[in-house]
């Protein structure tokens, strides 16, 4: 990366303006040890950097979307019942669910404060309408549970949902708060649903794969709550082994005792690979996007970080577990 | 009431603005069966209507309001492991904890895309402060639960974030969306401050002495879930009756097995009635606020809310069973 990404200083800020509570800071504190990729307001401050804009501005708007990350993942692992995130207990499990009602929502507050008090009325909008979507988007996957004709359509309007949809509110609001003509913000945002897209399909496949270190939370985690995500919509299409999965994801117990062996076909069938195909497809689709962007180091890192989701982090993902079983005739990258 | 309370308008405006979710309106609609006293969009409205004021902007305010009003009982409820909620099962007993985190997201962040629509920072500003005020209180009541020391000051504090604060905030906002003149809405906050206090000073009287289906929870229920609210510190003070009400707190198994004669020495320690002065005295410094604001049918309502929390909801709420064991020389009213 050319452009530096001023992570301390969105952290610093992020806690100063979190600190008229002595009474939260030591969950903040806590979720703040593992602050993660920061993937997030990376893409707001890269996408503001495509054309000038006023620093102190884009770090204030880079903490509003990492504190609305931050609160939907404390909000989310109630939602999920989750122990693990970012491999560190989560505030859910260390504390309890009142303290992981009230932080999100304290979170949520304080970031929506923030935008309001920068005065960018179009910021907000972006960002509650995403929230909004999010929302519905878990109440569906709540009926989606353990669906197993889910189609690919509903799939991608779930992982649109649950993660497109703030990766392309975060380039969004980057263009926004620049001095980006409102045509390239457009495309700036499609930048971002392809990146998501091709996020949430790579985390779906690292599901199945990864060690448990990188993700923070066990292998076919997603499989045993009841996700059904691309790898399996992609084998159960396979008329060999489609037949062979069907019986296997019956019911959190069945899959509970066969996971080795899904995961085996997952492999076996390249679904895994297809899965991966997709997320190349879209990674290539938000390269293009930045062709209509003006050149320079932000849009060199922006295409970076395409590179990175797939080179890096999928291949850093892959425990060495399943890269001792891969088929031979696999080459991913 | 003189001024007519557009409570239609309101219901019907906020059902419009949450329309563009199928997959929410069966809980919103749920809610909605019982929409409550409405007191704080009361307040929003009236207060926008000691002056000049827009009907439509008012009303899309009162609903923002309402909005965080029902998210933050939909979290409570999560919090408080509640089961009822204005005599109908609440959301997270219904349905469960999942749909209730993310319900309550859902409808503050229709509420800040409500206020951000009319373009209104200064009530942005106000909200988003105030529900951060609201998490650090519900937070602290945390480490607050079961403490037989807490102070009359930890009380007050605690029920200034609990409710006066959005009580205050809500007639603040009314001021701020019509012509009134700075000062003015100190004061229409300050009426909002003393109303709020009076309101859950006389909330947490009813908990002991209400038929349950006044509050929709049963009686007793606060001290069931380790709060420590007024009367019984004002009846720890006492003398004679404080000795003899401490050992039947020191947990949760004894309060359950004592709560009748807890009650009874809430009664006979003149420990309600004294809570309910204080109530008193918090309405009358409500009523003296309003002397400093225009005359007219506005400022005429508001006398009358605070007049009806005394003469109406505390006395509608008393049930017949206190009343039958009420001592005779006690006369509230």
């Amino acid at each position: 990366m050319h452009f530096p990404f001023p992570a301390d200083k969105i952290i610093n800020r992020l806690k100063e303006t979190l600190q008229d509570s002595q009474d939260m800071s030591d969950y903040i504190d806590y979720l703040l040890n593992k602050p993660g990729k920061m993937l997030r307001s990376r893409l707001v401050h890269l996408s503001a950097n495509l054309y000038p804009s006023q620093e102190s501005l884009v770090i204030d708007v880079a903490v509003a979307i990492e504190l609305i990350h931050l609160a939907s993942l404390v909000h989310d692992d109630i939602i999920d019942n989750s122990n693990l995130r970012r491999g560190q207990e989560s505030i859910n499990s260390k504390w309890n669910n009142k303290v992981a009602v009230l932080l999100g929502d304290y979170l949520f507050a304080a970031a929506f404060n923030i935008i309001n008090r920068q005065g960018l009325p179009a910021v907000m909008e972006t960002v509650t309408e995403t929230i909004k979507i999010m929302c519905i988007g878990e109440i569906q996957q709540l009926y989606l549970t353990n669906r197993l004709d889910i189609t690919r359509t509903a799939y991608l309007e779930k992982i649109y949902r649950k993660t497109a949809c703030l990766f392309a509110s975060s380039c969004q609001v980057g263009g926004l708060i620049s001095s980006m003509p409102q045509r390239q913000i457009g495309i700036i945002q499609n930048y971002g649903l392809h990146l998501g897209n091709a996020y949430q399909i790579i985390d779906d496949v690292l599901d199945f794969v990864s060690h448990p270190g990188l993700l923070g939370k066990p292998a076919g985690n997603d499989l045993l709550e009841g996700n059904i995500n691309l790898p399996v919509i992609i084998a159960l299409e396979d008329p060999i082994y489609g037949p062979e999965l069907k019986p296997l994801l019956q019911d959190q117990i069945t899959i509970s005792m066969n996971l080795k062996k899904i995961i085996r076909i997952l492999t076996e069938s390249y679904a895994l690979d297809m899965a991966i195909g997709e997320a190349r497809k879209y990674l290539n689709q938000a390269r293009q996007m930045l062709q209509q962007l003006p050149s320079g180091e932000a849009r060199d890192d922006l295409f970076t970080l395409s590179d990175y989701l797939l080179n890096n982090y999928l291949q850093a993902g892959i425990s060495s577990d399943y890269q001792k079983n891969i088929p031979e005739s696999k080459v991913w990258m």
